[in-house]
């Protein structure tokens, strides 16, 4: 029998009612002939009221009771979803992470998944089980107790489950209908992606990551795992939503695959910097020990030996970039003057038909200038473009760029 | 390290306040020296939400779900105990049933427990550990599925792990602070108890049964467990509560240790039935075969080859009693007619001093008739006389009989 992976996030099985509903979307895989695992989050709300009582419990709680705690969960929903299906009259079972056993290092509240051997589920399938319902996001540790994934573990989990049962595709159900050339909410034009590749769904986190965790997806690419994103709440057909796949699956695209965006940027730059060998890695060096995620560099040219650092970061680490710079001014590093500006905006356009066609950069560019938006910052990678841009011209770029680049038309 | 077990049921610990209270209690006896070992139910409401759900999604619902989804409460609860002791600077982990592992029968939603092994935890008190929360209540299959040991399961768990440790003593936190002489809501002389017998407490099931479970009290007996019963709302002393012990550690009781009632008994009695050998085994045994649970038996004697037989029940099996002799009437069994009384209720006077004094039956009747309460049928064991009286005479009833027999006095 083929198998099936199709995962159920917290609003899908939020209650009884829309349980029922996801098992009739298993119930009508299971009638195509498919063996099928179903990996399901807590029911919305749950989890965020575990980790509450943990936190208000404990503030630097035990990773591995937080774990415990936690998990219940997914454990709850598991029970609950083998319930439904067995009185459709589809043969099922639940099985919680320690029983699968899926086991996962001991990096507790962010486990790594290390192995999932598919005996014990195997075995049911060949007993006539139509259905193993996993509790997402869980595992076990080589001590024996029990590790979560992290937030949005439970979308790794049914990826990774996908790959140990060479499954033909890891359908994953959520409250939206797919992914989207850019977000609907800012640009009415934005059109939803039949297929986009690995690579460019990486690259749109910022409209991908509330539906798909990053981990999931790079560990999709990895091991070459179909990842279907769709909707639970509308009867879907074999075409709906977006197929995340290999670039090879995919025929034809248009040269940019979506406009990405990001509104919790902060720019600072250090004025006057001496431009010396080191001063780079004594600067970066001391922002990653402090915990700070530097997107994106620029170095101005140097003029009398000393030169201005520009670097994008996260609103919410400015203060600790702050703390970590004025820590090591004047003993090892010298600048005039540090500047903040909290009311920058990223924009990316990202594709993998970039590699292939040049001019790209330069059409971006114009479209903005076009706009009268004003770079502040750029990047490159192979596929993705970024520009820094302030804040208030951020709808404005992403529906231009959206425009001129023709998303809402398909290849 | 002398070990205690300490168990506290749902609403001790209902909520963070109530937890962070118990664990206090819990820092009080490690203080003293002990290794603590903590059985936890869930919070309060939180089983009862759970099987509600389960309920709903599947009337006949498949009892390894039910436990596997139910015995998440338990895990929360155990978790955020552990916390709180960790915040209060004890050593503490939780331990899920499979984790022990407390080892059950496959009898799901009523397991019995087979085996505690102990060298998991005493490896870890080894390690310096002071207390190991166990989530109670549940246990593992030899299937390596969870199962649940039934309404009440934690005191079960409670008192498996004390004979497994070979605890010291099992303390039972809990919302009332002992065992009385009779329920103080009906009579409000009742005296709490500092010490009774394990036969007396199995005997006032009907007193004790909302704070300790039968099923935890005759294995307490069987395997010498000393039992105590006090409230988790008051600051406790060393002597708080009841002590549940061998009646060798009871050095002076009364005759009588108190007065049991039962509201929701009621009289089923087949007029002229035949007195034939095995009438008694065809109906009982129909009965028990209906799951009717008969409690009390009278039998008239015989008048011209028939006989009247009158038996006790609880109210909510007189339906179903009802068909069964429905079934055999005619066929089988022939009788004249049935007569069902639902307006009676059973009192009991119970005491282990009765099997060394005479006349206590004598003397109850006595009482009660002096009262003008009639005595509809009678039975008596060992320690236990107990009537069935119309309902309406049962509070006279049991205040007379808790006053004659002088309860409001200790030993």
């Amino acid at each position: 029998m083929p198998t099936l992976v199709m995962k159920f996030g917290g609003t899908s099985v939020a209650n009884l009612d829309r349980i029922r509903r996801a098992a009739k979307r298993v119930g009508v895989e299971v009638a195509k002939g498919y063996d099928v695992i179903v990996i399901v989050s807590a029911m919305s709300g749950k989890t965020n009221e575990l980790v509450g009582w943990v936190n208000e419990t404990s503030p630097l709680f035990d990773a591995r009771e937080y774990d415990a705690v936690v998990s219940s969960g997914e454990n709850v929903t598991a029970g609950l979803m083998a319930l439904t299906l067995q009185e459709m009259q589809i043969p099922a079972r639940s099985w919680q992470g320690w029983q699968v056993p899926l086991l996962t290092t001991s990096a507790h509240g962010q486990a790594r998944i290390e192995d999932i051997p598919t005996e014990n589920i195997n075995a049911k399938f060949g007993e006539g089980m139509k259905v193993a319902v996993v509790a997402g996001f869980q595992g076990l540790s080589p001590e024996g107790r029990i590790t979560t994934l992290g937030r949005g573990g439970s979308d790794t989990t049914a990826v990774a489950f996908a790959a140990a049962f060479d499954a033909e595709r890891c359908d994953i159900y959520t409250d939206v209908d797919g992914i989207y050339t850019t977000d609907p909410r800012i640009c009415q034009k934005a059109r939803k992606l039949d297929r986009i590749a690995f690579e460019e769904m990486l690259e749109l986190a910022s409209l991908g990551a509330k539906v798909l965790q990053t981990r999931s997806v790079e560990m999709a690419m990895r091991y070459k795992v179909k990842l279907r994103v769709l909707s639970s709440f509308e009867e879907q057909s074999d075409e709906a939503g977006t197929l995340v796949c290999d670039e090879d699956e995919i025929m034809e695209s248009n040269v940019v695959a979506g406009v990405a965006y990001s509104r919790d940027e902060a720019q600072m730059t250090l004025l006057s910097v001496a431009d010396r060998p080191g001063i780079a890695a004594l600067i970066f060096g001391k922002l990653s020990d402090a915990g700070v995620n530097v997107d994106m560099i620029v170095q101005d040219i140097s003029e009398d030996g000393r030169t201005n650092m520009t670097f994008s970061l996260p609103t919410d680490q400015v203060q600790r970039a702050d703390i970590a710079m004025k820590e090591i001014r004047g003993n090892e590093l010298n600048f005039d003057k540090l500047i903040v500006d909290s009311d920058v905006a990223k924009v990316s356009v990202v594709g993998i038909g970039m590699r292939s066609q040049s001019g790209v950069a330069a059409k971006m560019f114009k479209i903005l200038s076009d706009e009268g938006v004003n770079i502040k910052v750029i990047t490159t990678s192979e596929i993705k473009i970024s520009v820094l841009v302030d804040r208030k011209y951020m709808e404005l770029a992403v529906q231009a760029l959206h425009d001129a680049f023709e998303l809402e038309k398909a290849a």
